[in-house]
């Protein structure tokens, strides 16, 4: 147990002691029981207790009782993750940084060097996100910003349903940890009240018929309350519904969870189960839509997603025209 | 013009003496008019005129005629090829290495730095390449291997296409050059008296519904004799079924423009042209084959290349399968 906590590193083991801490929460464990456990010196303990004091840990302390966790800091630490989730795919390594420039890129680049399906980059801020078509993307801290590393089974051309797959994740953990009516926008954005509070960017390098590794980078405005300019009227937070904020950590295991159940059925069933919740999450079927493309607009009706998860629309004079690529307003 | 030529640089303007050398083989140039149009002094010319020698370039010089390129070396250089081919996309920027670990490779850090639409790498050898899914793929001195950065409009869903149409124009640029009959073998090999010449290996960067980059390579044994012993009966090179040296830059400068005019055409009109040639090139159609893939092998007739460029194969209840990933032998 040599590494030293700190709220900015790559941290792929678990530091052993928070593990046991966030076991025990509430309870004492004495020093003399640690010390027995990992083989250190109770000033060692000591020491390690200081640094997750310093990023934020409430721990109580008593000569008689030990050590006890009182609190954790609003932050999304892979030991926390770890504590609560059963998972057996995703997190299997996190990278963690309080600020980084974009954790798609981080994570594109780990994937290039090898990393194992599943791997996560979490950050609390990042400083040059970008969103589909490298728009920029706003990353303050209290949202939730995340890339997950998956290396499917499948070949490239079913890689566009992880993006509706993390849709239905995404759409579900917020309803299920807030109560708040969350539906998904096609392709790619999950919207409540009306608004856009998640979107995904899903990137992948692949050989023509097997997948290298896919990044799907996910932003949920969480408890951030500051929007650019450019962005009121169409960006809010969960905070904002909500009018309280919320826990960051119970919505992202939630949504780890969710996330792992459907990719795990993809890859032994395929993606029926996620259509399926898609199409009643979905808040374009049966609207009038825009669809803005490369070249054109053209207005239209979405019926439904097709076995590729390209968007059906009929069109006003009644044929109906598959979707893959472009931008999805409501009428 | 500053630039000294060199065998092993990233060239990635034209070195101007040389393209006007080659624009007038075998026509000699005087020292001074040389000296006018480029402003630099007679002995930099001098100096230049042997650093071309250096690297295998036969050029006459006499006091009174000035210069004549009597005959080139036999490399690929940037210059060679932008003095043949009459090329607006590919090639617009060339990476010329004598040695490099993998042009694939240096492609994709290429592109994800930034460069052009239709950029290309080529390496006289290899010491690091790969086929597809990570075989290794031998490279020596005398093959033709090349990577082509594309960056096309399509969807990520159209990019297996390209391999079908790089495959139709190695094809077709090998029959034109060196007269041997060649063949398709789905989905990325060519071959010559049944052995495999050509091996394509394209890689694809994207986010769901936009390409970033597409990566082809192409590695050709054109001039190269030995292989080692796994590929002896396996693979063998055009001269040595022609039995005499090919022509390398002919048939590059034969492979760049026929790979231009199909990825134009693909651009504005689709891959129908390309399809109808891969049709008539192909080995497998009407044949029995096998298919390996991940998990099972099965046996059927291939029929035919549906829209998405996926082989469709007729098992033998009768039943068509579509294969987009696996081995194809011939049975």
């Amino acid at each position: 147990m040599s590494e030293n906590i700190s709220s900015n590193s790559d941290r792929l083991k678990p530091n052993e002691l928070l593990m046991l801490l966030l076991a025990n929460k509430g309870t004492y464990l004495s020093g003399e029981d640690i010390s027995k456990k990992f083989g250190i010196t109770r000033s060692a303990i000591w020491k390690q207790i200081n640094s997750l004091r310093d990023i934020g840990y409430v721990i109580k302390s008593s000569p008689r009782l030990g050590y006890c966790l009182d609190e954790s800091p609003d932050l999304l630490l892979p030991e926390e993750i770890w504590s609560k989730s059963d998972l057996t795919v995703l997190g299997s390594k996190i990278y963690y940084y309080s600020i980084t420039g974009s954790t798609n890129e981080d994570a594109k680049k780990l994937a290039r060097e090898g990393v194992p399906d599943g791997t996560l980059v979490i950050a609390e801020k990042q400083h040059k996100a970008r969103g589909r078509m490298g728009r920029a993307w706003n990353s303050p801290d209290g949202g939730l910003w995340l890339s997950v590393i998956l290396r499917p089974n499948f070949v490239p051309m079913d890689a566009p349903k992880l993006t509706i797959m993390t849709a239905v994740a995404v759409t579900e953990a917020i309803i299920q940890t807030t109560g708040i009516h969350a539906e998904i926008k096609w392709p790619n954005d999950i919207l409540a009240d009306g608004k856009k509070v998640c979107g995904i960017l899903t990137e992948m390098s692949a050989e023509m018929d097997a997948i290298n590794h896919v990044i799907i980078g996910v932003g949920i405005n969480v408890n951030n309350n500051d929007f650019p300019d450019e962005l009121k009227g169409i960006g809010t937070s969960l905070k904002q519904i909500k009018g309280e904020n919320i826990n960051r950590l119970a919505l992202l295991s939630a949504l780890l969870k969710k996330l792992e159940y459907y990719y795990i059925k993809a890859e032994n069933e395929g993606f029926h189960e996620v259509f399926e919740k898609w199409r009643s999450l979905c808040i374009n079927l049966g609207k009038k839509i825009n669809i803005t493309g490369k070249n054109d607009v053209f207005e239209g009706t979405a019926i439904d997603i097709d076995e590729f998860g390209a968007l059906l629309v009929r069109t006003e004079n009644g044929e109906v025209v598959r979707v893959l690529s472009g931008d999805v307003s409501l009428r």
